[in-house]
């Protein structure tokens, strides 16, 4: 048993799919070759192109496979409002909502140092040139008036938006939060301590 | 948004993976194209490779990168008794075990009438021709003389099993099953009923 087995392989490199252990990559692995090759030589292509072709937006550093992604090139936005987050996929679950029409920000990340990860990794430098209207970078864009911090209601996500508050003061943005608050549709009963706490701090 | 993005399609292709639904799906892209393109590239070409490469054993028919497997191949092995199961990963299973050094037969499936599967689907008539000894197919081989049925304890598998044992009775091999019972380690307070009452009936 020198060389792995071609089916070895594909259970290991299923593995870095998160949330995919050992096992589920050998149950996925023996369930693609015996049923559903055509499947899997689909995925294949869907792999490589999706990482062929996409890359990050200019303006919001958002995935996408143009040079500036739809959002941002979208006229009927408000270009005065700038939300930030730190995923694709905070901006999508964002999107669903159809609450905001502003422009984003997707800081790919969130400040953990302890992973390495400070102001200079997840971009603070771009965000604040973004927003800055005497640098140069920001010239064409509208000025943005408000801030919108979505970056996660975790210890490092409110750590993130923490800095990056800081990091504004001074200039002539609004900042501003998400509320944090009894998600809709939760019994006051059954709502932790720290949420109620805070839609009491945080009440209108 | 006439058609769908690379983001979109991976997303679709995969679903094709067992267990892996809409949202899932969405977060292992996100997850893929964020930060692990490599990983993407690599599983990309691990599928590509494992559809290629693997066939079918002509001896046992179980996945393969030659023309008859390792195990089939193994001369420490004894012949005489052949194993049955559904797939490769419950041959891998019981191979785990050590306890079994015989040689398999991978039906590839179940019966399952519902679905269109039947006798012919999951290759009875292999298994056949690989059992009689009159058959010219099994010639060069040792004969057969125990046939361990090793399907699941599921209906469809109780049902394949009991399919094969009428089928190959008549032929000079002695058919036996897996035994039903207490699994190690459990204590019997907390075991279904089914289960003790058939440990109580293949009591030894």
């Amino acid at each position: 048993m020198a060389k792995p087995t071609a089916l070895e392989t594909l259970t290991e490199a299923l593995q870095c799919l998160p949330g995919v252990g050992r096992k589920s990559a050998a149950r996925m692995a023996f369930y693609l070759m015996q049923q559903d090759t055509s499947g899997a030589k689909a995925l294949a292509r869907a792999l490589d192109d999706a990482a062929a072709r996409l890359r990050h937006c200019e303006s919001c550093y958002t995935l996408t496979e143009d040079v500036v992604c739809a959002t941002c090139l979208d006229t009927s936005r408000d270009r005065s409002q700038l939300c930030v987050v730190e995923t694709p996929a905070d901006q999508a679950a964002l999107e669903r909502t159809r609450a905001f029409n502003g422009l984003y920000f997707v800081l790919m990340g969130k400040l953990s140092p302890l992973d390495g990860v400070g102001p200079r990794e997840i971009g603070l430098k771009r965000l604040f040139d973004r927003i800055n209207p005497e640098s140069g970078a920001s010239d064409e864009q509208a000025p943005v008036k408000e801030v919108i911090l979505a970056t996660n209601f975790t210890a490092e996500g409110e750590a993130t938006a923490h800095v990056i508050a800081q990091a504004l003061k001074g200039l002539p943005v609004r900042v501003t939060r998400l509320s944090r608050g009894v998600p809709v549709g939760s019994e006051l009963e059954y709502v932790d301590v720290g949420t109620i706490a805070h839609s009491f701090i945080d009440r209108r």
